[in-house]
């Protein structure tokens, strides 16, 4: 008889980077930086509508999102963008009867094509408005049903590729068509990932903290479950959310010992949830760690007037300082309050400003660290085998109905 | 020598019971359900302008903010309500452009009132347009700096009574002043939380029901220490993050016997989150409990259409299906795949529609079971000391600006 095994072994930094290489020939986002975007940026420029409506769901949207929402004050947008991504019929109607539908350019997204939420709200959009080739564009993978919806209809469409998941998919037409038609500069998204995958391919100084991270996460998983995400800037709420899905979707999984794996993300917005989510952190178990995203540069100088109020005189200290400082020192308050505490596993991403090469930076700093933390567990970050049992009973109930 | 103790002891329901009772006679929140609500509803009855902006933050305006976003579009309401709530210069900038100032009623909210946030950003408004008694009303404790301010520019101003914390404060002024100047009735979310009230403290089917659920969620904390909230409609979405601040600042504390307690809150919003969060529900480490909350009834007639649309034929099963329909399917079919499993406990609460009775009831509920989770845990769900050394150190960094 003879018996051997080494379960979960450790992997060496090389083994990773090894691997991570080989994945990069069959996973596609990897490559996404280096996407041609010259399609997209020529169907954005004969855009004549003033409203963007995307239709989609999770992958489809959240990514889109993130970067709208982060950037939207800040750049002088010709049109704006909305989502419709769920089945709640108030939340549907509400957000309709806010929209012009004659001044409407509607991007429906399904990778597989057959979404029941997207291709719902789809089908209820047709009975409000007649969608054709000159109010519709259609992104999907290319032997889809909705491929075939638009052909038939002769209306353009973009492809996902299907070596490319949804919630890896910002950096894809998924992304970039709507951004590009909205009016974001798309290059500059793709300049900032760039610069993060080269730093992480040449084993620049981002590649052995990326590691870092990754196996200290990892490691230590049974320590800290829970994965807090503080961004100190409510322009970070869908990246947040973006996170969440990322973080969520790809490292919940049963590994290669049949073992469940999972950390649990979590995205809170400083300093509001100072004044919410900071005391379970600080007091609470010993179960999280923080990570804490600021903004260098807000771009912007609204500051505490030098107005005395009666009554108020002892804040007065307030006076003359700007927002942008107020927020950053209300960060740096925050992460040596917990730093003092000596027990809680802390880090901090300053990103440079409110711009587009910086929010793609940090989301694929993002996308690569899922990467590393599922090679680290043994599991697949790319699938979502969990989800389908719901998606069955669910067609069960519809079609009985 | 001699030496005896009894650690955590396993506490009964009796005297659980007995200590709320007790309890209910020193913490302001469990009488709310019985406020009188007459000043408001007359103050609100003068009110002349279209805005309404709510100056706070956390406690301040969540629970307001959760009762806004369900209501308002089930609601004829009056006036718009906005919320100035973080120092995120970029933020507070584009609220305030969209937002006619001349038109506008300020309701400044802080217990202490000294809360920075809602200062500066006060101060900030300050330098915009004149503040006074015609515009500006205060909401805050007896004899805090922002009363003296208030009294010294003759404004109205509305108490927080020093027993009542932000995060239970909802069904105060906090909340009720706001939500009666907008429109909503609140003398039905008062009828609401009495029914809970009632139910709990005359020990009916209920009060049994959340008192096995704290005791659960507490005796397997070690277990399950993250519990999800899994809201089926996306007008719950303010409800969560009032739910995330409740559970963690209540219950992310140091117990009698020096141990660090907490049961990490999520909030997530069906069936978007499918796309997101329920991989990780499903195939994840076990260490999550899901509470799965429904709407009885959406009072909307949203449906899909029967609409076959050429390539896409396989999905006309989802013809003639309505919205309201689709979407409490959507949550049978997550909660039947997660009961599935058989190995994460699941509850379901469904409340009966989207009136203010409904979303008050369930609010006041999340109230009584955070209370009885802390007597379970030893611990005080009313204070917050956690947060104290990073204002301390702000404050020290602001001066020596």
């Amino acid at each position: 008889m003879e018996y051997r095994d080494n379960f979960n072994p450790t992997i060496s930094d090389e083994d990773v980077f090894t691997e991570i290489k080989k994945e990069r020939e069959s996973i596609g986002y990897y490559n996404l930086p280096f996407t041609d975007t010259t399609l997209f940026k020529e169907y954005a420029k004969n855009v004549k509508q003033s409203n963007i409506v995307v239709i989609g769901i999770g992958g489809s949207t959240l990514g889109t999102y993130a970067i709208y929402k982060f950037l939207k004050h800040s750049r002088d947008l010709s049109k704006k963008l909305f989502f419709l991504e769920t089945t709640d019929p108030i939340d549907i109607k509400s957000k309709i009867e806010a929209i012009d539908l004659q001044d409407t350019l509607f991007i429906v997204i399904s990778k597989s094509g057959t979404t029941i939420e997207t291709l719902s709200i789809f089908k209820y959009i047709n009975s409000l408005i007649k969608c054709d080739k000159h109010n519709t564009v259609v992104v999907t993978e290319s032997d889809s049903k909705l491929k075939s919806y638009a052909d038939a209809n002769d209306m353009v469409s973009f492809e996902i590729p299907k070596n490319v998941g949804g919630r890896f998919s910002v950096f894809s037409a998924v992304g970039l068509l709507p951004l590009a038609i909205v009016g974001i500069d798309i290059d500059e998204l793709l300049r900032g990932t760039q610069k993060v995958y080269n730093d992480f391919f040449e084993q620049k100084e981002f590649y052995s903290r990326i590691l870092k991270k990754a196996r200290f996460l990892v490691e230590y998983k049974y320590n800290f479950n829970i994965n807090v995400v503080f961004s100190y800037s409510s322009r970070l709420e869908g990246f947040n959310k973006w996170y969440i899905q990322l973080w969520g979707e790809s490292l919940g999984k049963v590994d290669i010992n049949a073992t469940r794996q999972g950390l649990t993300p979590i995205g809170i917005i400083g300093p509001i949830d100072q004044h919410s989510f900071l005391q379970l952190i600080v007091e609470g178990r010993r179960d999280k760690t923080v990570t804490v995203i600021k903004v260098d540069n807000f771009d912007n100088d609204l500051k505490i007037p030098d107005i005395e109020l009666e009554g108020l005189e002892e804040l007065n200290y307030l006076n003359n300082i700007a927002f942008s400082d107020l927020i950053n020192k209300q960060a740096d308050a925050t992460i040596e309050s917990i730093n003092n505490l000596g027990d809680i596993p802390c880090d901090v991403i300053t990103i440079d400003g409110v711009c587009e090469s910086a929010i793609a930076a940090l989301m694929y700093e993002y996308e690569l660290l899922t990467s590393l933390c599922a090679k680290f567990m043994y599991i697949d970050a790319y699938n979502q085998p969990g989800v389908e049992a719901g998606k069955i009973i669910l067609k069960k109930k519809l079609e009985t109905n």
